[in-house]
Formats: structure tokens, sequence, C-alpha cells
């Protein structure tokens, strides 16, 4: 049975587009000067050997960026998207990807340095290739598509037809290699980008894909191969091995591998797992070489030759190989009806388009009209992305065209640093953490995004971490410690820590008990709950006992429970600490402005509020200021409206609260913080009995030594479970402190650094 | 200054009655005739050696319960009473606690076996004590009251006269304990519960306190110690030591102690802790040997030494130990205005009453009733614990009141034996895992009672635990993958475990897919939040597509998100892991009744509620069943109403849900279980990096052996990271698991078992 009659008479059309799908990009590092870079495989980016993300190809100048297998083109563009801005993000300065798949400026070569991978059979494969092809050939680079048919599909068919799955499975997936073979010139004609020869000849007579042509990535005319069945492939790979025509199997260079498993030999035993697709240059004009619509384009075109299964020869394949040669060859302002191929192409996009139709699937309407843009490029060349090339390579030159674009993507990548693009539906700090994670090799699976909630694996051991920094390193009852204020402070207190003296009372006559306990002290109080600061007294020096009771009494007015503190003085400060040691210190200022004599406060917040480091939501290391209610009744307190003009240098606050989420500044103060700080913060989250908390202190003077017993130099306010991170990470002023990566670091302390 | 005028004059009056008390009760273990038992000191109490609350006093038999230092007479009790019921209901069966002060009918002096504690020299010690006083005396038993004064007072009035805090403590204390002295006989008078001596002679002519008396527990005569000032006390101490009329210091009975030091020496260095009076016998009449209201009324009569400050002569302090003397040894039906003695008494009350009216306290109302209470007491003998006891020894006997007594308190201690008295308002998991760690003598403390937040110190380590079961061993990240149904799934579905396929979704589109998908399994469709079971469809057999649209189409009818799960027949267990281990398993039952042929339901529910598991709240191991809208509902839906009389042996459920918290029965169904069942709960539990959690399998068969691929014979649920344990220690059928004592044990495995 045809698996097209199959999947309408079971109506499981969803499940035959619902496939699995996974890119492969490479790409040069180039120079400023548009020169291969000479530097080695970025060490940032931890052991190659491992690393699932980002790779060495042939040179070591050439990146290999891969995704992992997922479950919609949509989410595969979405890692393609995250690594790609990792691996731009993490150049040295002054080195950019090159965005086209071929260079034609290469050094000598002698010159050209060969990737240094760990493992000696790796680079002296890489030393046969390029003795036998030349290294400039190698170096060409483009996009490969992974694709892998629902298995549900394959065996729902097995067991109907009462046939092996195995069987089913190779005999599909053969078949859709050797279509894909007879129609790929479709997809060469559409994608081709790469005009010109690596050796910068000829640039008179452009083509449309010299890597697509016999002049490209292809073995030499002795490798014969036979097509007729996945027995005979196999065997005919295998006779150009033992004969040594080929010294592995990987040699191979066809545009489609059948891929999953070890050998070719094992294809057969135990089932192809997937096709690579690898005739994909590099689309210069969009950031990461291939739009995400173009992936589902092809998804569609390889449906297409599953819901048409024809059975075709080997002839055929070699009738469509031809075509493709003829094509990548050809002008790019030749048009495919002076080809003679524009009906054969016009007629297989119809196909398309009644295969959409029949799917019933509520992407159809997208569909379609991605199916009418592609028969536009068909119908005009000038449409198509070698065409443009052409356009501007002709007004400046292929070089600059290259370098234009590199530094172009390179600004676009750097624009919103803090972002992990692709992901930024995530909260800040776990893409910043996923960020890491990538750069460093770490394996990241997505638990439950909208709760924050990564998987990660490396070294052999799995970890799960939400928001960035709930980890296995943190034990329950610690949170629940730092959780619970009244908790956290007995704890403190009990380890000798100076915590504010604190209590919640319920009449006069307990208020008089922490008279007589605490008297003597500057005190704070409060009603438990409070609108707008009613109700609150601040006694900055020791009050009369008379006015202590006044106050409680104007609690006692908002409130039939009171809190009375110790008043401490100093700035609050957020230390943020790893297993005893603190890694960065931030202090926090209330949302504010500082005049400059000429423009309203009004205009002063639209200003500040342009940086790119301030927007709304968990997305954001700042969070834009609001002139709500809150603010501009602080303001009036003031003496200030909206459109007051404040003085030049003269700093207005819009609230009394220091959160970053109402629009508060960050600065980084971890240098100007005396150790001694440092020192009490790490030792009282150790009491704690955690690993990671941001613990927040008042401090009169932060350059001043100090020890825990010094209870007029700093009183611990809170230590927080889940700080917030990102802040740090990214403040307003001063050095950011990658505290994601002390994160990981403490998961995993193999990772190279 | 006087103490008085300085706390008049800052009006500290609150800090003065704001002391710290701690209470010691010694008691022989008795076997069911009354003799004292002769068996070992209770294995269950793990080690004397180090153990806070339970000890060994001089004999084998002769337990110490000890209370640690608390705030108030108020949670001293607490503690008492919670020690007690510990003592009580871990004594092996027919053994009982003597509740009298002395026991008349003691072994003879070599079958009384001392101590067996680990400390050679506490042995010898004993076995000196033995050889110079007899272990007759030694046998007696009484209640210590340890009482600090509040050291902020003391500081606070040593600054404002400018003396040695020091000075002033040792001054005020010394001044205290001979004040004490001079008055204990009014205590005497009203604490007086030993007419007998421990030989049984002279049961004709009782007296009010043998143990208080120079037949009690006193030095020899040789013995003569100095009380003119603090250092004259400790020369003539270290005097009777050098001397060798007494071994060590602490063989000076008096009924008061000096306290907080290791030494005498040291009392005069680094301070006096606290005093220990000693005098109490043990009051038979309430279950832990002395009343709440009675710690209150000696804090008064402490209090009020400390108020009027007597500058008392050695002389004075000789005349009423004398008073003491005599009163011990009167008649307990002689009134003190024979004994001459009532003015002086109730003069001494008089100024309590004067001093508690100035105090100012909230407490005066209950204080000054006290002070009436005890003021009729010393106008009449009649109402005197002692007078009481000799009644009912006249109609009987003294053995026959003491085994009545002992006997009581123990059944009284059974009566609600999952709860631990003084701390019920505590939820009962962490009732249970206070009563184990007291019990094992780990120090607990309390962090936030209303969080169930306890301090666990043993064995040189600090624990933290919330509600009994969130500990160090958990990790937050197992936790927040436990709290998150989505992740734990994912979780232990990649792990390899059947977990059933579900899946949200917002359109029929969406259904489609997941038709496909899981095509051929039975199904549940409901919409996400319902309303009385409206929506739901359960298909316990694969549906045609068709029933399945519209069981979709309906859900969708009641919400905007439906869930559709795989339907997994079978029973619903919960297993209690720790580390991988299966420690106990429990079928929960929907609220239910059993007919009889004869009552009503409303009838049945009532005599099932009468089960003393039954409660309200979190503090019974089971829910008492209400008659409310849904289970009257639910009733209706069976065909019954509250008033149906079902018939013999018919089961009716008034729920679908087998919550306990909806009156749900409990089964321990652990042996029942087979292994592999239990050995893949542990599994999953160990995929979830968890140590500690209740994970919920559906299981058709619990006989049968399986292991983890067979996804027809289970599917797990969920997992829980806070697991009420209760209803797992004390289910209503089947064998209680003592899953605290497995807590305890993994955070610290030294506990002697």
């Amino acid at each position: 049975m045809q698996l097209r009659d199959y999947i309408k008479q079971q109506d499981i059309e969803a499940l035959f587009y619902h496939n699995t799908f996974g890119i492969e990009k490479e790409g040069l590092r180039v120079q400023t000067d548009g020169q291969v870079a000479s530097s080695k495989h970025p060490s940032l980016f931890g052991s190659r050997t491992s690393h699932p993300y980002i790779q060495t190809d042939f040179a070591e100048s050439q990146l290999e960026l891969i995704t992992p297998p997922m479950p919609s083109t949509h989410e595969a563009f979405r890692w393609l998207t995250a690594i790609h801005e990792v691996v731009l993000r993490s150049l040295k300065k002054d080195e950019y990807l090159w965005p086209l798949s071929i260079h034609t400026n290469l050094p000598a070569q002698e010159d050209i340095e060969i990737a240094q991978l760990e493992d000696q059979k790796e680079v002296d494969y890489r030393n046969y290739l390029a003795q036998k092809y030349g290294k400039t050939k190698q170096l060409m680079s483009g996009i490969h598509y992974n694709f892998q048919i629902n298995s549900t599909v394959i065996e729902h068919l097995a067991t109907s037809i009462k046939q092996d799955p195995k069987e089913v499975n190779n005999q599909i997936y053969f078949n859709l290699a050797k279509s894909f073979l007879t129609y790929e010139w479709i997809l060469t004609y559409l994608f081709a980008a790469t005009p010109f020869e690596a050796s910068g000849n000829n640039f008179e007579k452009p083509v449309r894909s010299i890597r697509n042509s016999q002049k490209g990535y292809v073995n030499h005319k002795e490798v014969e191969i036979s097509l007729e069945s996945l027995p005979k492939f196999v065997e005919s790979l295998e006779e150009m091995v033992s004969k040594g025509i080929l010294l592995l199997e990987k040699e191979l260079y066809s545009s489609v591998r059948f891929r999953g498993q070890e050998s070719a030999r094992k294809l057969l035993e135990e089932g192809i797992g997937y096709l690579e697709f690898r005739g994909f240059d590099l689309n210069p004009y969009v950031p990461y070489g291939i739009l995400e619509k173009d992936l589902e384009f092809v998804h569609l075109f390889v449906l297409n030759l599953l819901w048409t299964s024809e059975d075709l020869s080997q002839d055929q394949v070699i009738i469509g190989k031809a075509k493709k040669e003829k094509i990548a060859l050809s002008s790019p302002d030749q048009s495919l009806k002076d080809l003679g191929y524009l009906n054969d192409a016009l007629g297989f996009l119809d196909q398309m388009t009644n295969m959409v139709k029949q799917l019933k699937s509520p992407y159809e309407e997208n569909w379609l009209e991605l199916i009418e843009e592609k028969r536009q490029e068909l119908l005009d060349p000038k449409k198509t992305i070698v065409y443009k090339m052409l356009e501007e390579i002709n007004r400046s030159s292929y070089a600059v065209l290259g370098l234009r674009l590199a530094k172009k993507y390179q600004a676009l990548a750097m624009k919103e640093e803090f972002a992990l693009k692709g992901f930024t539906n995530l909260e800040l700090s776990t893409q910043i953490l996923f960020f890491d994670a990538i750069q460093k090799g770490i394996k990241v699976g997505l638990l439950d995004e909208s709760d924050q909630f990564l998987q990660l694996d490396y070294a052999g051991r799995r970890e799960f971490v939400k928001n960035g920094n709930m980890t296995s390193k943190d034990s329950v009852s610690s949170m629940l410690a730092m959780e619970n204020k009244v908790v956290t402070k007995k704890i403190l207190k009990e380890a000798g820590f100076h915590v504010p003296n604190g209590q919640e009372i319920k009449n006069q006559e307990e208020a008089r008990l922490y008279w007589q306990t605490y008297a003597g002290q500057p005190l704070v109080i409060k009603p438990k709950s409070t609108n707008y600061g009613l109700g609150i007294t601040i006694f900055k020096v020791v009050p009369e006992l008379a006015d202590f009771e006044e106050a409680v009494r104007l609690a006692f007015l908002e409130d039939d429970r009171v809190l009375i503190e110790e008043f401490v003085a100093g700035t609050e400060y957020r230390f943020f600490v790893i297993e005893g040691q603190t890694k960065a210190v931030l202090l926090r200022k209330p949302a504010n402005v500082i005049g400059d004599g000429k423009h309203t406060i009004e205009e002063l917040v639209i200003e500040k509020n342009k940086h790119p480091y301030r927007g709304l939501g968990h997305q954001y290391p700042l969070t834009k200021i609001v002139l709500g209610e809150i603010e501009l009744l602080n303001l009036k307190q003031e003496g200030y409206g909206a459109q007051s003009i404040p003085d030049k240098g003269q700093t207005v606050y819009l609230r009394e609260n220091s959160n970053i989420s109402t629009g508060g500044d960050s600065i980084d103060v971890t240098k100007q913080m005396h150790p001694s700080y440092k020192a009490i913060a790490g030792q009282a989250v150790q009491a704690l009995q955690a690993s990671i908390s941001g613990i927040d202190l008042l401090i009169p003077d932060l350059s001043k030594a100090t020890d825990i017993e010094q209870v007029q130099d700093y009183a611990i306010i809170e230590a927080n479970f889940n700080p917030a991170m990102m802040m740090q990470v990214y403040p307003q002023e001063g050095e950011g402190r990658r505290l994601t990566m002390d994160v990981l670091e403490k998961l995993f302390p193999e990772i190279k650094k």
C-alpha cells in the first residue's frame, strides 16, 4: 500500500506532517579585513571533543553549528538562531562569521590550518582529504538539513501491511533519497548562492551554484555507487572502501546521506535513522544562512516526495542529477524556461499544492503562500538569491558583499547582547544560563519553557535547573529556611550574625515588652500591611517612651498587627553567594532621573527608558520607568511634577523602593566592597546551609574593614533562594558578573575554562 | 539601688517577669504489680550518654526527664508534657511510671540496680552514694525547678549603678538562694506529698514531706557550709571536698543549688548561671507530677523574693530551715495556725499580691487567682495534696494509690497515642517526628511552630526540617521537578517508566494530533477545570473517532483548555520512598460507610467518626466524614439519601476522590504489594533525583510480579515532595509504618536503633 493511501485511509495526516529536523551550518571565521582568521578555535567553547552544538569542520577556522533534533522546523530554527548568536557573541573582537558558502580570497594552501581536534584520527583524515581534494574545496560551507520521518507512521504502516517495520522503514527512506536526488535541481535553482569558485577566477562568468556542481564538493570519477537498492548501495560503498578508492565510508560525497548508524552495513541491519540533505548554499541575505520558512518549504518538498512515492529507476536519478548540474552551472539570469525545466518545476509545485490541500492542516494557508512565493522565483530568476548577490557584486565586489554582511550580522547579534535570540520568551536569567550552556557544550533540554525548567547533561551527569539558579546544589530545607523570614533571622542570629531585632506585636503590652528588651535602639514601627507608608514611624535616634507609644498607637490605627524593628542605618547591597564565595555585589537605586536643567522629568524618563537594557517583563536586565500613580505621588512629595525641569545634576527619585522591577538602577560594586563584608555574606549563606543565595546587607560604609561581631557595621536583612541574576550579569553601571557561568561551574566542575 | 526600685524607675516590669525555666522530673519505672521494674533502661531511648531529655538518675529503673530551658513556665510545661508522653508511650508493655516521690515497697538493697551508664565514673559515684547513704534514699524522686533571671535586667541594673555585672549577678542570685531557703517552708507546706518513708514503716504516723525533712535526701551532719557570702560558700564547699567529707561538690544536698558552671570556683569567676530548686515532691494527682499553674505560682514566689530583696542573715536562713523541717514532719491534718506559721505565710502571700499589682502585667488577674487558691490551702490543710493522699490511703493503701494513678496516667497517654501532647498545635506528621526525636535524644528547636519548621541537632550536626519530611536530603531542583507535573512526567518517561500519555489541547486540531499519535488507547477527556465532573468522558475501551471528537466537543463547552489523558485501569497506591527504598504502601478509599441493615447513613457516619483517629484539621491521622453538598450529591447519584438504611455489608461511598482530607480510609498494604512495584517506585523517585517522595502508582494487580517495561501493569501518576506521613504511620487498617523514624535515621544514621 502506498504511504499516501494509508495516511488518508487512517486519517493520520497530522502524524505525517509532524516530523523531526536537525540543522547543521558551516561557516568560516574571518578577520576585520575579510581574510580567513588565523586564530585558534575560540577557547570559550570549551572542549571540542564532546561539544554537541559548536564544532570545527575541516579547518581550524571553519565552525560547524549543530542543532539537536527537533519536532518541527520552527523548533530547529530557534536552536539554529540561539547557537548562532552564541557563536557570534563568543568570537574574539574583530572576528566575524563569513556569510557566504565560498570564500574567494583564501590563504595559500599551506597557510590553511586543519582543525586541531583532540582525536588524532580525525586530524589524519583531514590531512588525507586535504591531499586528495585540496584544502580549498574542503573550505566550502553550507547547510545540512537532517530529516527524520515520524516513526509512528512507519510502524503503523508496517503493522497494517504486515511487513517488517525495518524493511518498510528502509524502503521508504531509500525511495525518498532517490526521489530527492531526482528532483533536487528545483532546490538548487531556488537556494543557489555560490556563483564563483573559491579560487576567485572566472569572476566574469558567474554561475548559480559552484558548490552543487561537479566543481564543488564531489568524489573522483572512479567512485561508483549503486542506487538500485539499499543492499546494492551498501555493497558498492563497501567495495569502494575495500578497494581503497575511498578511505572511509563517510568520504562518499552525495547531496543525500543515509544517517543514524555507524556504518552502511548497520543501516541495512538496524535501519536508516534519518536522511541528511547537504546541498544548501548559505543564504547570505539572512543572518543564520537560511530562513525558517525555507526550512518549512524544504519540509513540504520532501513531504511531497513521500506523498507521491514515485518508484524511480536509477536512470531517472541520473537524469535528475544531470538537470541539477546544468542548473548549478547556468548563469544566474538564465530562466528555467530557457533551460527547459520550467514546466517540470511548476508541475512539482502543483503536486505540493495538491498535497497540502489534502493534509487538512491548520498551516495550510501559510504553506500555500510559501509555495506561491517559490513559484514566483521559478518564473523569474531575478527573484533568486544568487541573482541578487550578483547585482551587488557588480556594484562593489564579492569580498565587499561578504564583509558587509558579516559585519552587519555581527552588529545585529551585539544589539541586545543580553538576550538569547530564539528563546527570548524565557526569563532573562534562564536565557543567559542557556547561552552559557550552549557556549560550553552542556546539553540543554527544555523540560518546561513556561516554568523556566531546564535539564542539563554534561560529563555524564544530569542536572535540573529552574530559573537559572535553583539547582541540586541547594537543599529543600535551606530553601524553605530562606523563604521564611522568621526562620532566616533565627538561624543567622544564633550563628552570631547581626540581624535587626524585630517582632510582630498584637497590643501595647507586647510593644512595651519589646521596648524594655531592646531599650536604647533606633526603631522602625509599622503596620504589618501598609498603604502608601501610612502609620510608619522611623526613629533614627532612640526615642522617648512616650513617642514610642504614640508611634505604636498610630501604627495600630492601620492594622491589628504591628511590626517593630531595630532601625539599622546604611545602604542595602545585594551579595550573590555561591558555596560560601561572594561572586558579585550590587547596589540598587530607586527609579530616578538626573536633571540637565533643560528637560522635564517626563522627557528625562523617556530618554532614560531608551537604554536597550530597559524593557517590560522578565526579559530585560532593567525595567522601564513608568510615570504611574506611585511615582507621581512621590514626585509631589518632593515638590516636583512630571513637567518640572530639575536642575542640572539634580537626582530626582521617582520611587522609594529600589527594586529593579519598578525601574531601579543597578550598579556593580563588587570591587569597591571591602572583602570583610563579602566574607560575612558568604558565611551567613553557609549558616543557612545554602549554596546559592542573594543575601541583602545594610552597610553604612562599604570601604571599612569589619567582622561578624561589629553590629554597628552591618545588618543582614534577608536571603533570597531565587535571586535575579540578570541584574548582576548586566548591571546598568560597573562590570557585569557572569553568575550564570558560576552556577554552571558549580554544577559541572569539569567545564573547561 | 534595690532591684524593685530600679525596675519601677526604668518601667521594665515586663522584663522582670520574663525569665527562663527548666524542669527536671525523676520517677521510677514499675511493673504491673507495682514492684520496681527490674528491666533495663528502655533501649528505645537510644544512647543515655548524650540524651538531652531522658536520662537515668541513680538507679537503672529511675528515669529522669529534663526539659530544655524555656522562656516561660508555660513553654517549660509543654516540654515536660511532651517528654513525659514520649516516656510513657515508650515503656514496654506492663511498665508504668510510679507517680509518687517515694516507693514504700522497694526491693532488697542488693536487688536495686545502679544506673548502667556508659561513663564508669558515674557508675562509681553512684556506688559510693549507695554505700554512704543507702540505695533507698537515692531512689526518692521529685521535681527540680531551674530558674534563670532575665539577664537583661541584671546587665541594665549593673550599668545603671556602675558595678561589675558579674558581681551584681552573683549578689542577686546568692541573696535569692538565701531568701528561698528562708521561705521555702511555705512551698513545703503547699507541695508536700511524701507522708511515709521508703522503708514503709510508720504507716500509722504520716507526715507532710519525709523527702523535705532530715529523713530525706540530706548530707551527714559533719557537712558545714557557709552562707555568709558566695566566696565563703565556695571556700567551705571546697574544704568539705578536700577533707573528703564530700566526694564531689555535687554531693552537697541543698534544696537550692547554684548552677551554670562546672565547679563552685567557676561560679565565683564566671558567675552563677541559674538556681535549681529541688524540694518539690511529685504531685500524684496530676499526670506530669506538677501543674502548669503551680510552676507559675513558684515563679511568682521567687519573683516576690527578688522584689522584696531582703538582706537576710545566716541565722534567719537557719530559722527558715527549721520551720521547713517542722512543717515537713508535721501531720498532714495539722494546720499552719496550730504550727504558728499562718500569719507569716499569709503575709508572704500578701506581699506577692502587692507585687503582682505593681507589675502592670496582662496576667495580673490569673496571678491573683492563683495566689488566692494557695491562700485557701494555707488556711485549710484539707485542701493540700498530702491530706488528699491520706484520705485515699486510709480507704485503700499507699501501694494501691500509686498503682491506680500509674495505670491511669499510662492509659491517658495511650488514649490519643498518635498526638504529642504539649505540641498538638503542630501538624500531626511534625508531632510524630518531634516525638521520635525526643525519644532518640535528638535536640529539637522550634524555629517556627506555625510553619512546622524544626531544627534538629544530633551527633554534632544540625538539620532543618519542615513538615516532618522536607529536609536537606532533597534538592531544590528535585522538589521543583515533583511540583511541576509536566516535568515529572517528562523525566519519568525519558527514564523508561510508564506514565499516562497526556496533553493539554486548545482546539480540535490538536485533539486530532493526539488521537493520531496515541490511537488505540483508552482515554479520559476532561475540561482543564471542571465543576462536579461536568464535561468529563472516560473511554475505558478504545473509542471510535466520532465518539472521541464528540467527547472533546463536550469538554470544550466547559473550558477553553481540555486535557486528554491515557486511561489507565488499576487501583491507586501511595508508595512512600526514602533513598530508593519503598518504606510503606498505602491504599486510600473514598469516604464510605458499610451498612448494617439497621442504621441510616447519617448514623453510620456519626458512628464511624467516633474513631479516635478521625478529627478535623491537620492534627489527626484521618478526617471526619462530613455530610456536605458533594457527599449528598454523590449519595443521590447512587440512589441514596442521608436517611437511607443500606443493606448489611453494603459499602456506600460518599465521595469519588480518596483523599484522607475528605474523609477517606487509609489501609496499609505494604506486605501485600509485590516487591517488583516497590522497586519501580524506588527507582522512579531516584530518576527524579529525589530522596523522600510519596509516589502514586496505578496498579491493576498488586500481587503480580512485573518490571518497569510492562506498561499494562502500572502507571505512575505523580510524585509528592511533601507526602502526608501521618496517614501511613497511623493507618485505619493494617500496620503503621514509622516513616518519621526513617526520616530521622536518614538525617542521622548515628541513631542507635
